[in-house]
């Protein structure tokens, strides 16, 4: 039985994850120890002010740190966004995350335009998305590269999105959590500290492997931040997450490595699908997007791995999945799975 | 330098932080260590279902775990509890936990009312709350025992105040974050399941000394958990918050040792108060309000003790302190620092 999110390994038996999409050398062991000390800490209530936590991040992306806020996995950031501003107007793509739905239904009265990706574009944003951005919603969700489909969002056009979302006054959430994790993505931190309509989403979940933790961040100006600030309970992150942001902050070399393992393991996933005969579309992330009509998703299930089925995704259907890419030996199980279950080997 | 809240270590040299009010006993070493396994866990998403942690905490109030809903805090829930209800008039006592009104003041438009406890009560909630219950209020925020007086409410008082909720359709919220600490308050979990218009607010934070893990739950019936969930992030809990929940649930014998240990204390605490000629307030629960014209904050402060500031509080004023109960020699540090600021020993 598939899932509305990845991950839900509670309710299936599970060897490989599949259905996640996180850094596929894990959790480096220096958050992990950190993580432990901070068991250390447990009778004491986590700074209110996130002080160390939001100058750690604000030194990694070279900003000030009242440009940062944490939250309780990216997941608490759109909640406290959607409170915030309680738009009328919503617009999203299709497909894109679930996690933008879940919180504009959260709050009532309002009405979500989905602007279709296409499946002829590798499901790429493309100039036609301005249309759309044009009619003025009082919000916008984006998210680069864009999650299932893997695809990043060019760099021009975003900044030509970004000028109409400050035009016309409209609130501009651009979900990075997968942006370190793409060579092509552009981050656009430089502009959220500076615009009066833009929040950057971002978490170290994907990044450092740490879902567990619950860690996401918010770059903004000043002052969106501090009224952000105010839709979050008091003190919204753990010591533990206090504690993995101390410690990924000085990780930046496992973000290289990351990226060379992603490479080529995306490389030869591609090729692998293509060989055994399944559309996969271009990705730019650690994650790929395929089609078949083949049923898979249940054998795959029974021989232990776990993918993500995308037909409950708005401007997808029956026939779509995704893959988290993991290291070299796990993918090789799981086109050996595949294979056995497409070809009956 | 004061603070909003207790436990502000962070912007205070402190060797006794008495501002906060946790299990004087500290966290058992059965939950740390379980927290030390959940390092283990980092790289899974925590059950979305939160299914678990919400058996665990059933079994522990002999209730059924879709009476249960776990949050990032009590913190978590006030706030959702607010963006659920969205209320336009509310009733909170005064003094009482500055988070209701931090809640409230996050949703645009929420008139509140506050119905003074006097101090020639000790500050006890008496019968005068019903004439404001009458007058209909969409929610009343209530704490028992209360912060930061700690006086218990009347069972019978209290049954009286949900019998008026539920005639008169008001969402009562009963924070019972420190119930299980106190000999003399009464849990309303029984009512809590059954009633259309009433959500138990609790937390292990107090209980057993876990600020740092971030763990509140609400018991209600099983509709107001499902209309509570849809307003709170979908990954709320961290694998640490489920792992501790596990442990906790487990360790009943626990409660029973500290409230001997709180017992003692207490009346240690209120007598030595007296012989320094301190007006303390009744308590039926593990802190101490206390009122004293003489400037000890910044004295005791100096000496490394670290007790709550009230001023800040509604209802209260300059003057008034509280300090949370601890073990029997951390409590004498207290009173001697105590003695020596005031008569300069």
């Amino acid at each position: 039985m598939s899932s509305l999110h990845g991950g839900d390994i509670y309710r299936n038996k599970t060897s490989y994850d599949f259905s996640v999409s996180l850094n596929p050398l894990g959790c480096p062991e220096e958050i992990l120890s950190a993580v432990k000390k901070a068991a250390d800490r447990i009778s004491e209530y986590p700074d209110i002010e996130q002080e160390r936590a939001r100058v750690s991040i604000a030194d990694f992306y070279g900003i000030e740190s009242e440009n940062v806020l944490c939250s309780n996995g990216a997941s608490e950031l759109l909640m406290a966004i959607a409170n915030m501003k309680r738009p009328k107007k919503a617009l999203l793509t299709a497909p894109s995350f679930y996690g933008y739905e879940y919180a504009l239904n959260a709050i009532a009265g309002c009405e979500i335009t989905y602007h279709y990706l296409l499946e002829k574009d590798d499901f790429r944003v493309t100039k036609d998305i301005l249309d759309e951005i044009e009619k003025a919603p009082d919000i916008v969700f984006l998210c680069n590269p864009n999650n299932p489909t893997g695809q990043a969002i060019d760099g021009e056009l975003l900044n030509q999105i970004i000028d109409i979302c400050e035009e016309k006054d409209i609130l501009l959430v651009l979900d990075e959590c997968f942006q370190e994790l793409s060579d092509t993505a552009v981050s656009m931190t430089e502009r959220a500290v500076k615009s009066r309509n833009l929040i950057l989403v971002k978490a170290f979940t994907k990044l450092f492997s740490i879902p567990g933790v619950r860690l996401g961040f918010a770059i903004a100006s000043k002052e969106m931040i501090d009224r952000l600030r105010r839709q979050l309970p008091e003190w919204n992150i753990s010591v533990f997450a206090e504690e993995s942001v101390a410690a990924a902050c000085g990780m930046r070399d496992h973000i290289e490595k990351t990226r060379a393992v992603i490479g080529t393991e995306r490389k030869y996933l591609l090729s692998e699908f293509e060989s055994i005969g399944i559309r996969a579309f271009a990705s730019d992330s650690n994650f790929i997007l395929f089609k078949t009509d083949e049923e898979i998703y249940d054998p795959l299930c029974q021989r232990g791995i776990l993918i993500r089925d995308c037909s409950n995704f708005a401007g997808l259907g029956k026939g779509f999945y995704r893959i988290g890419i993991k290291e070299h030996k796990c993918n090789v199980e799981l086109i050996d799975k595949l294979k056995e279950v497409l070809h009956g080997a």
